[in-house]
């Protein structure tokens, strides 16, 4: 299905997985008549010009942004500002720059300073991805019934919200606003937070010395290897995750190790009634997201063909 | 493909996710003539009948294992010993007795004694499952590619261990054989301690106030809907793993939480190169996984299709 494009021209600042993805979903929905990407590696633009990414991968971020009326930061949260004041001299009066880091008070923080009078700033997050990064990692679905969270500050436009809604609405996305702080404490329990057990986990398995790694890695299907796909995601990325949404991932860290050790006591007691009661209430959680949508309910999450 | 039967008769004690699975797989490959069925549940036993689920479902566990070649104990951890003390005058000399527990140390010292003269106790683990559970939950091809693991006692004799080792292979399993407390050792690594972790990880979101379930629900994608699958597991069966694998999993869950800390401390005082290190070393062990054959490569357990 091809619609009106939503903006004439979509500058993509680094092409990982976001970028790519929404290079693909924004050709094939056709929401911008041009799309134009950059990357500070060399071997990344060498990469999307080999496969076809983007309309234009340029050389410089000055190409890349001139003209653009969408420009989207897709580096890690870490470099947006300093990319924002780098690209800040090139950007186009009444052009929306927008980003998808995962942090959000941060990213306003750093940013804001460096838009140009004249130029809108919506941040946003898109709730997507996998565990592989990169140019070559994208595909048009992965918003598809996705969430993205617009996080605009109250001044801000209402069309240039507007229109940046439409855009990804196009991509497939559900889209909602929210306020930075709580999309920062929402992202630390439903993300942040099971990223750091997730590592965690996997590291520790990885030190156990009367454990060898062959025995973790063979006898992994026993729900151990469920952790090691969110802990082989973008170590750059993650890292500047959690320096930038410390407090709301320190305060969930410490909700999790108390409760944690609520179960070990349970454990150390053998209090089998309090164990068995908290195990049937965490199932009901799984049922809302199923039914939201949010997942499949085929087992192992349809890795298996299922027949009798 | 149908091979010549490894069991005349195979009785199966408790029909939840794993016996269903064994008996899809068994009369997939014909590895039994006739294959009996138990549960301690007249609702389960009906269900089974409406299914088709054995070729007799028997209302007593003396029926069941009248004559069988081969009883399979597919019960929570906790009631291995009381089912084996009940069927025990109803086995046929020369039979073998097998389990399908998490845990295998308890197993063992709860079932031994009830054996009689005669018959022989091979104790098994198959490393199989979902996050379903029941007698409608099972299907033919769980236990393809997955590891069964047998710990049998030294003096156990080998024909028995032999022809137990042919029926899983049948029905798709890798065999190998193992010590009991190497085995609930590497269980707690693998298995137990990311079970508990997923389900506290949850249990936390669902009590957080400031975060509503809704939220907890529609923002899953970002990472948190991975440890909701595991969090969805049978409560009785997880209950009794923790109480009769305590020791085992109360030291992964000491190195878990030294570990979890040492993290935390590099968030609070900022050390990204702890971080990006930590992370890095990580995603190796993801790798070996895939290329183990134990998990898929594509994006996301293969959840999403991916197109260009």
């Amino acid at each position: 299905m091809t619609d009106a494009p939503v903006y004439d021209k979509v500058a993509l600042i680094g092409l990982g997985l976001i970028a790519s993805s929404m290079f693909w979903a924004t050709r094939r929905a056709g929401l911008a008549r041009v799309v134009s990407g950059y990357a500070r590696s060399g071997e990344t633009r060498e990469t999307a010009r080999r496969i076809g990414l983007c309309h234009e991968v340029c050389d410089t971020l000055e190409e890349a942004v001139a003209d653009a009326d969408l420009v989207v930061l897709a580096v890690p949260v870490g470099v947006m500002g300093a990319v924002a004041m780098a690209m800040a001299p090139y950007l186009k009066p009444g052009a929306t720059v927008t980003d998808v880091g995962s942090v959000k008070r941060r990213v306003i923080e750093d940013v804001t300073p460096h838009i140009p009078e004249g130029v809108h700033f919506v941040p946003g997050h898109p709730l997507a991805g996998t565990e592989h990064s990169g140019p070559e990692s994208g595909f048009s679905a992965l918003f598809e019934n996705r969430w993205c969270l617009l996080v605009p500050p109250e001044s801000t436009d209402p069309a240039a919200v507007a229109r940046l809604r439409r855009y990804w609405e196009g991509m497939g996305a559900l889209v909602e606003e929210m306020d930075p702080d709580h999309h920062d404490l929402v992202l630390a329990v439903t993300s942040h937070t099971p990223h750091l057990i997730a590592y965690t986990m996997v590291g520790v398995a990885d030190d156990l010395r009367r454990v060898t790694d062959s025995e973790v890695i063979k006898y992994s299907a026993a729900g151990f290897r469920d952790f090691t796909r969110i802990a082989a995601s973008d170590p750059t990325m993650w890292r500047d995750v959690f320096l930038t949404n410390k407090d709301a991932t320190l305060e969930i860290l410490g909700r999790f190790t108390e409760e944690l050790f609520a179960l070990q006591r349970a454990i150390r007691t053998g209090d089998g009634d309090a164990l068995h009661a908290y195990f049937t209430r965490t199932r009901a959680i799984r049922r809302g997201i199923i039914e939201a949508g949010q997942d499949t309910e085929a087992p192992d999450f349809g890795r298996v063909k299922v027949e009798r």
